[in-house]
């Protein structure tokens, strides 16, 4: 039965729009070059017509400072000094890389070349004994050939996210000289910029792999499929780095200013005499964006590949359905567009004018990408598939409609909507439970924290009957495919998701260089404005992130399952049992390994910054300048040190549980990793966004409750100062870092799953 | 195949031994009343040889204050107050628990009684057509009465705890004027009193209550067994109570106390100016007493049903084999016979002369029950069990041997003393973990909580494994009686464990006792060097709960698998996944509620404290007298109020899942529960006494190290006061409810499965 979009349709619609999409992104990073960080040598002389900074307009707030051309060069050099930090880290950051991806990828290929014998003869294939398959051999070199592109597409998407995020901070900075609409703007299309160069590229990378691949294995889609979850697993592992060292290293500088600067000192934070202080606005560039932007690459390209391959072995695999098989990137190509009229919205078609309307407007964002994306679900769902088809369903194919389908697409999307606007209400400081965080700080830091984290617990539960309904709809209608497709749903706004998630990080920075270049207050108070916004949408962020990562890890494990020939995983076994309580800690013992590495990292920057204090004259008073360089590069050190033994965790598990006890037994763990450290990731990354929320309620002073718990430095104030820095390592490391956990070892377990599945288990097979 | 131990042997051996059991208790409490707290009318003159409180030895340390009447006086009305306090709570507590029971057993009744339509009829067993069992109306009537008997049976060890633990807390004040050995003596025999009494009641009224129904039911052991199972969800539900009310009780007048006291007042712990003082000390005894005796009952209790009900449907039960049938019951009173002689070592073989001979002291209690029950359980395996018998292992007989079941019992023993020790290894600050965490203190709160939250996830990797190895160990033997009996295996030094558990809060309550009373500095540090040690044997008796809770609630829900008549729970169909990953989400919405709990009441408890230092002139100066009464009041309505939500979560859960979604949805979220419980439970507990041991450290300043971190009232001490009270809910209240969570759902599941199997499901049948 054909479908109403031809395969020739497909082959050029997908480009087309990932091409529109870098082109839109590269749209709005010219229009956000357009703000000079330049000093112009002669200033125009002030006046209503002449054109200021490229703006023809009139301006909405009073304008301060603009022709103060010393600032201008300030946070050009503040800029450059930021920019040059994260590039460094993330250069020192892909040697090891490097040297991971060379060794992992010869990994690869001799665990899938030795399932075969490294024969080069064509097998018949899995699924379907009738046909004949390309070797295994083949599978071991394209897998790993898939590795290394996802791998460096998702190094990519990091480097030029975080490129634009420094490159944006010092405009978002000195438009809020002329107002918080003009400032919100860069931010906010800085942020576009990352999110359709993240979603563009991905697709687009994919896109063309698979056409590549296809040059060789022709009719062989059961093949071609698996090799292509090598994309998967390799934009997966760089993801590794990017969270948690990326996580450790933003932290262990965060915490460590902080500890010196506000704690002991008594500065202001950011104050350009903290000798760490560069080192803190890395961080949020290489944690915050590089490491958030890898984590979502490689949610969306597992779970695509995860879809791929249960589609390959279904009735598009088996008919060779180009278009249905293809549908994974259809709904994605659907999605750039949605998100470039979702776009339109904050940038073209309203204007924020006042400080409250900026949340609202990131709220808007989510609401009309949604709601515009359910059409567009239903539209590729009503194009590209046949009105009744089969999916693999653990040895048996399971007849699906369309209209199923697409309420497997469209339950994971807004799912993920739910789960996005509980977290802005358990971390915004406009809803009463952070509210009440902020009050039980009259009692002091230990009320705060106990009452903190009751809120973080609290928030998981709607989140997980979200994932939990989900699950059922898209399980029930279309098995493992049908999770694969909810999280693809989940994640086809990804574009407006991660634009409005790296708004916070820019805004942040932009604050920090206010404060550095010692701009007016009421600059910093409208970078403080955006950024406090900015919280809450990097806690909607990362609600997504983990949602989506659950899902995509069921159907990785799904697809493992399926490829390792398991028919059923029965809890009441003991091999899969022991799996299910060993997986279900590994969180706890990642976590501890994350959090206490802040720990160690944020204790050496103490010391380094107290040094600098006692023995450089003049740092207190600022006459003379603080040493930024060693800070960025003890952080840096740190940050790779300290991500090997959890990194290590994460790589190591799969590989011995599934060569030592086998297939069962690694499904358990894969199972008990996932339910537990689902809760684990959520309520941390919201107790720590809701007591950074809670700080920021007091010091703003906004409504009569909260001005009778502050003013800054009252006693309520330094319990949330307190509570605030507790949750910098949960909500920005070892909170999110759980995401790479769970979906890393899912994938890494459906890569070798034909080697576990031949020579696994080897402890039972000598007992 | 005849047994070594005839039928008649078993039926003398078990009464006796529980009877000796209790016998050994009342002697203990005769020697700690020789102790006496009423003053003496004619103080007999000091000298060598004058006969002091009973005692004719000389004394091993300098004594002091022997014959200050007016102190005993005061000792012995603070006691009357806090155990007034306790019987007060309990009382109304019970008033609840009654209208609980009565409500609860109607429902047993009604749900089990509907399964056959309440028909009065025969019918053919469910597991042996050929035989005919009791109708299920016999069923329903018979698990209602083992329900009540169980429930009453935990409430009668609770208080029975309750009530030697307020009985021994001035005694042990009072002898710590003699010296630290003398004061431990009194302590530990009164937590024997309450190790025994409880061990040797729980078997006994099992014993009769088996022997009893066997009356009416004949040869129908399946039916008999199913009925006893009631035992098990009464023992189990009292702990509800026990638990979480004791836990919010003990922690809201804890934490209130500190908050007021330390904090703003700036008076020292156990101060009788305090207001909420004497119900802090009460506290300690309906919450770390009461609470933790009914929680290890429960165990006790459901371990037993979960081994009998399967070995009802196994070849012992249906070949009537009564020896090896009651192979559970003679583990236990073998276990009474052990830690007797255990109790020696510490009471009589030798004696404690000095503070740092304590924890070694309480160490090899733990060491010498587990070596010497090892060689118990040899025995018994070797007389009550034929070589070889069949288990009943979901739908098959599976062939195990007895030294394979000897060996099932051994690895949850063995499990059990690894779990203490890794446990004291945590929280013990003779170690570098909690001294790591004390030095933490030096950049504050916030690294010692970072510190504190890395130390309890890491203590949960070797325990889990500890767990997982016994469950695959007693698994592969014996499927769902392996695990059961590893339970008991954990469980049968039940008896020490509980000594020194107890010792912890009786020690604690005498601490507090000697400041109200205005005794010395000296005998101050004495009771404060017995409870640090006590901090450890509570936390090693939580992580032997939790433990036990484990295996226990994975052999009840093993029962309730077979008697649901599920042959399978795949993780990887809709319904199955969905139930564990919100299962997994369950320990959270509880932790939550209980942590919630304890922060509203305990800010209800500071309004109190701070009205009366404000309203009763003279309170600060000592010169008047505060209120008591109204903060024992106010913890316990708070109490009684707060554990409503959590204990329905409990209770309503597997109702709700099993009757609309069905047996396997609710198999789900048992596993998930359980995995992702105990994880939550081991880490709260372990990071709670950490926190506290790291305070105590600080305090007692008795290294170079420690010193350098105190005094008290220093920055460090202050940030680790704070740490000490966010784990008060944490270590008290909200990790050890856990255990109930997951024991009380599966237990229930199991009394319920019948019905569920019947009725249940009802949200997928409708649609």
């Amino acid at each position: 039965m054909a479908v109403l979009l031809s395969t020739l349709a497909t082959e050029i619609v997908i480009p087309v729009a990932a091409v529109i999409g870098i082109v839109f992104s590269l749209v709005q990073w010219f229009i956000v070059s357009r703000v000079k960080v330049t000093p112009e040598r002669h200033a125009p002389p002030p006046g209503p017509n002449s054109n200021k900074n490229g703006f023809n307009d009139y301006l909405i707030e009073e304008e301060e400072g603009l022709h103060d051309q010393n600032v201008v060069a300030k946070c050009a050099e503040i800029q450059n000094a930021i920019s040059e930090g994260a590039t460094s880290f993330l250069f020192t950051e892909y040697q090891y890389v490097g040297v991971f991806m060379v060794v992992f990828a010869i990994l690869i290929f001799l665990f899938l070349g030795s399932v075969e014998g490294f024969s080069t003869k064509s097998q018949p294939c899995t699924y379907d004994a009738q046909r004949t398959c390309k070797p295994a051999l083949a599978t071991a070199i394209f897998s790993t050939v898939a590795f290394v592109l996802g791998g460096v597409t998702s190094i990519l998407s990091g480097f030029l996210g975080m490129k634009i995020a420094t490159y944006a901070n010092a405009r978002t900075t000195l438009e809020a000289r002329k107002g918080v609409g003009k400032a919100f703007i860069v931010a906010f299309r800085s942020g576009a910029v990352m999110g359709f160069l993240l979603a563009a590229n991905g697709l687009l990378v994919l896109y063309i792999t698979i056409n590549v691949f296809k040059v060789y294995y022709g009719d062989d889609w059961e093949g071609l499929f698996e090799s292509i979850t090598g994309y998967g697993l390799g934009g997966s592992a760089m993801a590794l780095f990017g969270r948690v060292g990326g996580g450790i290293y933003t932290k262990a500088a965060d915490v460590g200013a902080d500890l010196v600067g506000k704690v002991e000192r008594n500065i202001p934070e950011d104050d350009p005499r903290n000798p760490a202080v560069i080192a803190d606005n890395v961080g949020d560039n290489v944690g915050d964006i590089a490491g958030m932007g890898s984590d979502l690459f490689g949610s969306y390209a597992e779970s695509s590949c995860a879809a791929l391959v249960v589609a390959s072995i279904s009735s598009f695999g088996i008919n060779h359905e180009f278009t249905s098989m293809l549908y994974p990137l259809l709904i994605s190509s659907m999605g750039i567009l949605i998100c470039l009229i979702t776009t339109l919205f904050a940038t073209d078609f309203f204007e924020i004018k006042a400080v409250k309307e900026i949340e609202p407007a990131l709220k808007k964002q989510l609401i009309i990408s949604t709601v515009l994306m359910t059409v567009g679900i239903a539209i590729i769902s009503w194009i590209a598939l046949p009105s009744s088809f089969t999916i693999y369903n653990f040895g048996v194919q399971k007849v699906v409609k369309n209209w199923q389908l697409f309420l497997c697409v469209a339950v994971g999307l807004w799912a993920g909507l739910i789960i996005g606007f509980v977290t802005e209400y358990y971390t915004s400081n406009a809803y009463s439970p952070v509210q009440d965080v902020a009050d039980s700080c009259r009692t002091g830091a230990a009320t705060n924290v106990i009452f903190g984290l009751a809120l973080g617990y609290k928030s998981v539960i709607i989140p997980i009957f979200a994932i939990a309904v989900s699950i059922f709809v898209s399980f029930s209608f279309a098995a493992m495919y049908g999770i694969a497709v909810a999280a693809l749903g989940m994640l086809s706004t990804i574009a407006t998701g991660l634009a409005i998630d790296a708004y916070g990080p820019i805004s942040d920075n932009a604050g920090g260089i206010a404060e550095m270049a010692g701009m007016s207050h009421r600059i910093r108070e409208r970078t403080d404005a955006l950024d406090a916004a900015g919280n809450t949408t990097a806690a909607i962020g990362k609600g997504f992130a983990i949602g989506s990562a659950a899902l995509v890890s069921l159907a990785l494990f799904g697809a493992f399952v399926s490829r390792a020939a398991i028919s059923t995983v029965d809890v009441l076994t003991p091999k899969v049992f022991i799996g299910l309580i060993v997986g279900a800690m590994l969180p706890y013992w990642f976590s501890a390994m994350t959090m206490k590495s802040v720990g160690s990292a944020a204790l050496k920057m103490v010391e380094e910054v107290r040094r600098q204090f006692n023995t450089i004259p003049g740092l207190m008073e600022g006459t003379a300048k603080p040493d930024y360089a060693t800070c960025v590069k003890i952080s840096t050190d740190a940050s790779i040190k300290e991500m090997i033994p959890p990194g290590a965790l994460v790589i190591l598990t799969p590989l011995i549980v599934g060569t030592l006890f086998g297939v069962e037994t690694l499904s358990g763990v894969l199972a008990g990793s996932l339910v537990s450290g689902v809760q684990v990731a959520i309520s941390a990354s919201n107790t720590g966004g809701a007591w950074d929320n809670a700080k920021k309620y007091i010091e703003a002073g906004a409504s009569e409750h909260a001005r009778t718990l502050g003013p800054k430095g009252s006693d309520p104030h330094k319990a949330a100062v307190i509570g605030d820095t507790i949750g910098d390592p949960l909500k920005d490391t070892s909170g999110p870092s759980l995401n790479i956990l769970i979906k890393l070892m899912a994938v890494e377990s459906l890569v070798f799953a034909p080697f576990f599945a031949t020579h696994g288990g080897l402890l039972f097979k000598i007992f």
